[in-house]
């Protein structure tokens, strides 16, 4: 911390999200040179400054911002009815300072350690994922809302030296995301599942398979993809015990040696710990922005 | 650190807590060398080897032990329904070094980020609290639950430089604390309050003064306590929302420059970080026992 020894001096402050009004799930931490910085999400550009074809827009999405961190968290108290984090407060130049250094090494821990809580129960989201309608503008908000997440993953997939073979979707949506992977993998096979019949009609033109099922019983075989894409692990998606076990039935479709990348544009339930002690090989943790003005949570594991 | 960069390699484990059947509140962190060690408290030897007098006992109350700590903690997920905490485990040699270097330091902080959560409302224990029947088997149970810091609290005061005046148990219950504070300082005068009126007609003739009201609207004037006691801002005792409305009556009472001592056999449920935002100087968290075999929080701050 360059700002070490001039922070313990700073006046305390904290940061409370209600479990009735608030969002205990927009805190999020950063864990740079062993300190744990806290933050709390909200708009961010998008798609940023690196889109300048794009309309200049603000979305509250996957994205983080170096604006959103607070300071260093010193403590925090999880309340019968609130979450509530105290820290040291940041400068501007400082928080630009940590962020950068922060988006410079993918290994970053990017977590939000708060999933919804109280009362306020997911069974309504659950509930609506077998039925959603699926107009064009909702095609066009699900798409959009990955599209930083598009234009990064297979990029950064050839990267690392994935160049095909299976490329397996648990939850593909529209399909849009797995599609961007079999535009630049021309030599990959695109296999998608879905839970809503709508959703795979309307996925299947764009690959070469599309199969309506939970999750839960993967389409492929055990050990049979090169690359698992997991986008429905996530807040508002799922809650955290179904994710454990959905992230485990996707794990299993894994080879050894392959794939497995895990984001989408709500927080992550499961935790990078979580899927070291899943005997996977955590390469990649959070991402930035090519520019550099926004971080994003993207898992990508080895098989 | 001295186990830094083979600690990283160690494989990482998890301990959880739901909040229907575990102990979310039972997770404690300690603050040592810039490290957050995790521990689950569990039951300890009682009053430990200091006694040897007193019969060989272990119980679940305010003392953590150094086998009683897990590891170096590296992240944690609170899920809609349980608490999961992973780290890097410490052998028990570390786990015993890190443990005497934390005893060394009273200004180590010791702490329970975790209320009560979930269903486990705590309405029934509120509805207790002004009908405890105070029978000779209550009274002893009470008071030895706190023999530990009933020893330790007024040697402790009497080092720091108290020497007297007006000493103020915000709820005093049986009185036995606050007149050990009372006999080791003759000139001091002992003023206790109580919800109970049970408890109150206890613990009059121990005491200089005792008075039955909600410590909500304390029986002293504002600034007029040399020394504040506060024994019942702790899990089991109240919500955290009341223990900090609670926590601001009785500040209020220290004069400027007065000590003011927050403890008890469960959680404190204020964090030194909310003292320390509320312009109180904090001068100690935790206390080790004589024999340094057990650590207990114990806040002593200054008005």
């Amino acid at each position: 911390m360059t700002t070490g020894t001039r922070l313990a001096q700073r006046s305390l402050e904290r940061v409370v999200e209600t479990f009735a009004e608030g969002k205990p799930y927009d805190l999020f931490f950063l864990s740079v040179r062993g300190a744990r910085l806290v933050g709390r999400k909200t708009e961010a550009a998008y798609p940023g400054p690196d889109r300048a074809d794009r309309p200049a827009e603000r979305l509250k999405c996957g994205l983080v911002e170096a604006h959103m961190l607070l300071g260093v968290a010193e403590r925090e108290q999880v309340a019968e009815d609130h979450v509530a984090v105290f820290y040291r407060p940041l400068a501007e130049a400082e928080k630009a300072a940590l962020f950068a250094e922060a988006a410079a090494d993918p290994l970053t821990d990017l977590y939000h350690p708060y999933a919804q809580l109280g009362d306020r129960i997911r069974e309504a989201a659950e509930a609506e994922v077998g039925g959603w309608e699926v107009t064009e503008e909702r095609v066009r908000e699900l798409d959009h809302a990955e599209a930083v997440l598009r234009d990064y993953v297979p990029e950064r997939l050839a990267w690392l030296g994935f160049d095909g073979g299976l490329a397996y979707d648990a939850a593909c949506s529209t399909g849009a995301f797995l599609a961007a992977v079999g535009h630049r993998f021309p030599a990959a096979r695109t296999v998608g599942q879905d839970l809503s019949a709508e959703m795979v009609a309307y996925a299947r033109p764009r690959l070469d398979e599309a199969h309506c099922a939970d999750s839960i019983r993967p389409a492929i075989p055990e050990g049979g993809a090169d690359l698992v894409i997991c986008r429905h692990l996530n807040a508002f998606v799922v809650g955290t015990r179904q994710a454990h076990e959905l992230f485990a039935a996707a794990a299993s479709r894994c080879r050894p040696g392959g794939y497995l990348v895990l984001l989408g544009h709500t927080p992550i339930l499961i935790s990078s710990q979580w899927c070291e002690m899943s005997g996977l090989r955590m390469v990649q943790r959070s991402a930035a922005t090519p520019s550099g003005h926004a971080l994003f949570q993207c898992y990508i594991l080895r098989g």
